[in-house]
């Protein structure tokens, strides 16, 4: 028999930025699947959830390394994969929370394929991304009219490109920029970009902080948690 | 004195995808500012809203024309931010309810500029986008590892410049594909992408669609409200 699995995208940290059906399923099914950097380590997105959070619902931890070895993350999945297949084949619906939202870049989506699919009917409920919760912070549309987005994660030593991405397009998001600063810095000066990018860090946070200025990037040790827009087109005043 | 201008993102449809963030600003200001196509036309922005809305909140719609005679809308943006200022100014805070999210595609971004600054702080309050809605339906991740996602919004006549984008890109979500579906069904044919899209209309609603299959969406009278998802990795089973 099938039970119910879901997958909830809890959004970029505030949590009131949960919605109504994320909030009513979390509280409903018999089992919430949290992600864990270390088994006993806080889940951020059990943190978000937890001020909406009944008291009786049953949280359980799922390992997922915050490492790049796939083939060790692999084995993880399967592992957790398993996990999963058995708590729904005992007739348990289960939860699966995930930071932002469950179809952009979420644990989830690599757990998936290994759950067996016999067990359960899948739900997924949206979430904010971490991208527009970032244009709210910075209060810019990503993009209008005819206009496209490009959303691009900056991997080290990519910056040839990184470049050329940047050039093609008029609306850029950029997630983790830090793992490349100096390439991001060159490559807005090489393209005349200086005034047409904002680097908003730690959203949702009250340290919340938003870069304009070149000279600032280039001085700043920025903060890990941080996203870039860049239109060409510039901001609004 | 300043008052508070909120941007409120309801999401793509779903009343329950609405945050709670929204949920408690919408019922909290003055003025509800909803959009309408006709002065006495049903918004759906407040359709959207309405199960959540207490009801003594004071609803004032503004005009939005669904045409694209850009000279008359701009017409309209003034007068709209004109009406807006002129209720910040006599001290009521206003929520401008928007579908989707406010920084995607959203009329409040084009009336911005012409509401005056003087007289409000602005707040933006983000919402669940058409396009994460549309892969939650589909159970697809839009993005995965290293990848990224290009959002172009799909114009008449632009066919060139849209089998380009396309080419260049892994994952891509077109926007109002209806706008040009031949040309579409061209380009997934002549890049041999017949097997790697999916197109879903009418997301959170009863008849929700989903098409996978190159026959029936040359054969099909598509609804406007459709959005395709292009994967060259290909799809989950």
């Amino acid at each position: 028999m099938k039970t119910k699995l879901y997958a909830i995208g809890v959004g970029p940290g505030d949590p009131e930025l949960l919605t109504l059906k994320a909030k009513r399923i979390m509280n409903s099914v018999d089992v919430l699947l949290c992600p864990v950097k270390k088994m006993g380590a806080s889940s951020y997105a059990l943190e978000i959830v937890s001020p909406n959070l009944d008291e009786d619902v049953h949280v359980f931890e799922l390992l997922y390394p915050m490492h790049y070895d796939k083939d060790a993350l692999n084995t993880q999945w399967i592992e957790n994969g398993l996990i999963i297949s058995n708590l729904l084949k005992s007739g348990k619906s289960c939860a699966f929370i995930t930071l932002g939202d469950p179809t952009v870049y979420s644990t989830f989506m690599y757990t998936l394929p290994y759950i067996d699919e016999a067990y359960f009917d899948l739900e997924v409920v949206p979430g904010i991304t971490s991208f527009c919760a970032v244009a709210a912070v910075a209060k810019q549309p990503l993009m209008l009219w005819e206009e496209g987005l490009t959303i691009i994660p900056v991997r080290k030593n990519d910056r040839e490109a990184l470049m050329a991405s940047i050039q093609a397009h008029e609306n850029i998001v950029l997630m983790k920029p830090t793992s490349d600063t100096s390439a991001i810095i060159s490559i807005l000066k090489a393209l005349k970009l200086e005034d047409k990018f904002m680097l908003i860090s730690k959203v949702g946070r009250e340290d919340t902080l938003v870069i304009t200025d070149i000279e600032a990037l280039e001085k700043g040790k920025l903060p890990y948690l941080s996203t870039m827009i860049i239109k060409k087109g510039g901001f609004y005043a």
